[in-house]
């Protein structure tokens, strides 16, 4: 853990109960600094919201923080599609601001509608990262990465069915982009893009 | 073999001795009609030219023809990004044009650099039916299909590699298009999209 | 979206509550042509039913249309093998239909047993394009395509256990078949088979 | 090594030195049995040709026998489509008869031309066991497997490319047969089907 | 079907009230013919029970026949190890025996336990077809193609975990056996052994 | 291309003649620009070198440069365990020198020897952006992910045998780095890993 | 079974009632020595602790064990990073216990915190033989094995997601660890590490 | 490396030249202890042979070793079946021998010959750690880990075809071994099972 870095947990695999006793036992250790935890079941956002007074429920990230956010330093864009990758976009959004970093949200963008992307632009250049999340055939990070240098973080997500395969189809597509200067995380991983893309923002000038 | 197709030799594991031979005795068999020999080696190439009067070469193909091809009926449009495509998308549009269709080429246009596929719309929109050939992630066919509604079938190339695994990426890319109505072949099989979309194309009004 | 094109939801992962909304919504915006709704759960298809005033159900493709149908132009033939197929052949014939195709059924016609699809071979000719749905080794659509010149899209379905890896083994069989001019989309995507084929017929002589 | 079952070598990776050793060696010790040797290199062939009198080449199948055939009895069909599967159908062939059986070649029935099948029927029904050799979507068995009840064993060949990888898809076909009473071997492995088919002939009634 | 074949219903994805009136049905049509029905769930078991007189079960199998058995011809020894394979095993040995072989069982022989495969020789070798059921690493048929020249087919099991991925490292292993003649069906395919050894057996002398 | 960046060609697949040409042309016509050719052969290096007046070669990176190169801004560390993996370290530095940063390179840190590793701590914290190169397992970016906090991309390489499957085993490892902010790209792809790094290491503050 | 080896009972797939009769029966016929039961369901645990008097039960390994445990030889230490882990780190500690060995944990380990397993060397250079247990990128047993001559176990776990696979990633680091000596068994397999560990520290000086 | 362990070259992808120099300078630099170079070209094994004094060659393992061997302690038996993987077996001989252990070698061991295992148990019996290697389906382990208590590492083998991938089938088939206890390493990695035994061997009782 980074100086300034929130506390983390991680929600898939633990009971209400233990995150419960977590997020209370964390936040009355470091009061002045954020906690986040993820992947959290409708159970636990339930037991967070009634149990931990203080805590800010993100219903589409499926997270929780609580404890102040660190002040914004540089901006962070998460551009997506459409509905179904939400989830894994407002992760990544909610991370990359509780690591810091200011956050803008390109939402609607697909491949198949290259009008909407192009009347972005300039949200994505004045980015000092952006993060791309996409699934079935994960072409959008090609696609924005051909109309920008700003550096991008692809993340794939389990969307799509059959030849998908939960993700695999997005996350070869990304690593084979044309686009020059693509990186990738782990599919369904917008916690890591997130965290990253703030460490890039947070040091811009 | 429906009427008016034309005869055809798969030259992948011949020789240039038997090549010659089927091509001649296809020829003397049938001199109305078009002979096609594809996936020729540059022995093969050699052979054929040298030995086979009246062949044709196609270069780029690695592909020749004897005999009067069809008059054309109907328009089939290539679709292909760079160089290192070129010869899938030359053997889809000979065969295409041997099967009885006329056919354009739109070169050059990468998911990397969206004004000129913008550029092209006419063109597409013209087409009675499209093959779009991309290795790498495979994502041409997803900005094409979002940008025309004319029968699109997408062929992957084995072009790139590491995680391109061979053409897996552009393949599984592609089956997972996000614009509705995509079909696809085999890896580099620029034969079966040539000979698909002709049948398309001319049955087309 | 095409003029003439319906507005299609896509059912999977939304609740009843949001299907009926959206249904309701799209119809209210555009009363003069067809709303197309598929991958329906049971729940989902109860909502609608009792809901969405004029929404006709279709039980085997799983899918409901609301609003007038398109005059029918040219026609698909959807061929399947046995039961197991039905819903992936159905969700083809409906969307072919509500994109504007006449369309024909060829029920129960399996590789082990040609006496069936042989007879059939004059309703094979008689189509604009077909749309063959097989699981299992996927083989339906080289015995199909030998028979006749019509375009043809093969759709795999996930029908199968053990080695049949959820629609991969028949995917595989139809990229790699030896009739030429098989083109195939994602495992039991009976929609996009639908649309591709649509398009070709509406547009054939 | 079962009574009267051949002595056999294994030619791949074995030099043609070691190969002609080996088989004087295998002759001599035995020379009231067959000894069979499979794939063979052009340099190993030669050299046996050259350097073991008596020694039988089959360039088919790549392989040489020495020695006297034991009588055959009972009758192994072996069926294949194009000459691109030859080899491993000849290697089938050949085994089946050096293990005991009679047997029978049906040629050049591939599944996109049922009515090569349709009048083998006869022989597939008179056979013992059936050897059915495809490569590509290895869709032959079924279609064979569908019009007899003879014992069938399939043999996925590494012909094909792109997505046959190098006879994946063949193997995953065979072993999805909606044929019931469909076995399967290994890729190219002629071998083990003629091992296996002449066991089930040669105790036939 | 053959003469003498029995009707055969393959009971997954049907419901109980479906598989009792195909019981119902096909045991009216036929009732000097055997009628089996394998994969049934434990609902579906007990529907035939009570519903459908006549009708006989086979716990262990998940089966249930109607009708008379053919008389049996020749014999199939299904071979297996433990418990977990049982299911597979049974069917295997059903089947067979609705087909018209007379079967027998040889338990409890794996390969870490070699005392008791020695033990069973006399049985592998007086059979006319082994079915040899295995999971994990699918060793099994090579050991017992070892010891005995009948012909052996073999069946992987689901049975397993971690890096045995439901049944893929059995049949890889199964495919690449060192003991020659062995032949191989699907994943848990029980009923597909079945029925080609019992082809088998009622040929044999 | 931003402004500033290079012109680049892409050498696999490209003949020395096509090499030398294209690096001339561009050259000509940018020459207030660097150009960069990567992935050269042996043939391809020579002929650069005899052919290309101005052509500075990196041998080790199998690349070659012409051109004035940007003047650099911030500071990328390429981090790499051994020889093997060290010309795709190369490439990732050589790119990232021609985008416009300063390079510094960290070389024989490997998971297995800690202790250099930990001596290179403060060159890690130092930089504005992290290039970790590694083969096999792939585990270097987790434990150099896991002291510092500076922004971290990497490369797995195809070094290894086995089940490295040509950099599979390291390209997972990366992704499921348990050091939270780690991107990936594709194996062996120094060159994307360089573009993405320059860019953000030209922006930090 | 080895002498002194103990009887084991594998909980997957038994019902609590199967299991409660294995273990009094195991016990009954062999009350001088342990009986060990793995992979028990919670209602498996509750079960075997009412109805098995004298049976000890181990939460976090889901296991029980009932009679005296054999007097400890050699040590195996057991070395793990997370919570996540520690399920098949507790089966491997036990396994090895009831085998025969003396057991220490080294728990909390992780790659991204190496303070901890330096500080843990002592205790890896103590122990006869090691188990490190890990998931995601699997790459703890190469830092280990880089620190200690030891003898090292690696188990991957299933602990993941996305493109770990369900433990193939961790399973291929490990397989290609760049430390040399490290062996692998099966994923989440804790019960062959165990086994195998015990035999080396009972055997050792 | 530990104290008394060799110093230890990986020959492949390395120059003769290269080699030659690198055994030197090791040498020169450690003469009181064993230098061991694997994976030898035929070029680099004749140029060692020829110019580095001193250097014994093991042309079975295409390796090379130089310097005094350390006086062995304890036994390593290394068991394999046949000639195709002989080097595999033979460089995991010379690696233990090399890393301190006495070694035993078991030749002709296949599972299809069950009677030359069952003759070698005491051989089994008396080494303190067994390496079992074996190709195709990898089923060696599981008979011999069945017959011993003694610890075994098995190593797969790339000898195989087609559905043997180049030694996946014979892993897969090892890390779900049936047998207790058995450990495994790479495809062909013969030096780690080596390094691994004769740790266990030296410290063996
Ligand atoms: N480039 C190609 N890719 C795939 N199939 C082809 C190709 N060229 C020809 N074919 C097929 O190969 C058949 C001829 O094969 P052959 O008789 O072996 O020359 C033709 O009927 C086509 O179906
Ligand atoms: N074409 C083949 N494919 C697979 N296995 C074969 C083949 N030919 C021979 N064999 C097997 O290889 C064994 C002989 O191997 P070897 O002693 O290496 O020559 C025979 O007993 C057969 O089981
Ligand atoms: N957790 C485990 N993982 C893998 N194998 C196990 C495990 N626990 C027990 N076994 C094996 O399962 C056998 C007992 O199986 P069973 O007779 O079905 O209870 C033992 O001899 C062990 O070899
Ligand atoms: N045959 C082999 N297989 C796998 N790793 C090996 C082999 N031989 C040597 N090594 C490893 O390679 C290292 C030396 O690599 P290098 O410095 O490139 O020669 C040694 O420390 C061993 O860990
Ligand atoms: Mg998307
Ligand atoms: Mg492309
Ligand atoms: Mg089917
Ligand atoms: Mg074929
Ligand atoms: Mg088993
Ligand atoms: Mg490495
Ligand atoms: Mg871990
Ligand atoms: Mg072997």
């Amino acid at each position: 853990r980074r100086t300034g870095d929130p506390e983390v947990v991680y929600g898939a695999g633990k009971t209400p109960e233990q995150l419960v006793g977590i997020l209370r036992t964390l936040h009355a250790a470091h009061p002045e600094r954020a906690v986040l935890a993820t992947r959290l079941s409708d159970e636990a956002m339930k037991a967070v919201q009634s149990e931990v007074p203080g805590a800010v429920l993100d219903l589409e990230a499926r997270a929780a923080t609580i404890g102040p956010l660190p002040e914004p330093a540089g901006t962070v864009a998460v551009v997506s599609a459409g509905t179904s990758d939400a989830p894994v976009a407002a992760e990544a959004a909610l991370t990359a601001r509780v690591y810091g970093a200011g956050v803008a949200r390109v939402n609607d963008v697909g491949v198949a509608g290259l009008h909407r992307i192009l009347a972005a632009r300039a949200d994505l250049d004045a980015a000092d990262c952006l993060i791309v999340v996409a699934g079935m055939e994960g072409a959008l990070p090609s696609v924005v990465g051909g109309l920008t240098g700003t550096p991008l973080v692809a993340v794939p997500t389990s969307v799509g069915y059959g030849a998908s395969f939960g993700g695999i189809a997005a996350l070869l597509g990304m690593l084979n982009s044309c686009a020059p200067g693509v990186t990738v995380v782990n599919i369904d991983n917008g916690f890591g893009a997130g965290v990253f893309a703030a460490r890039v923002a947070r040091n811009a000038r």
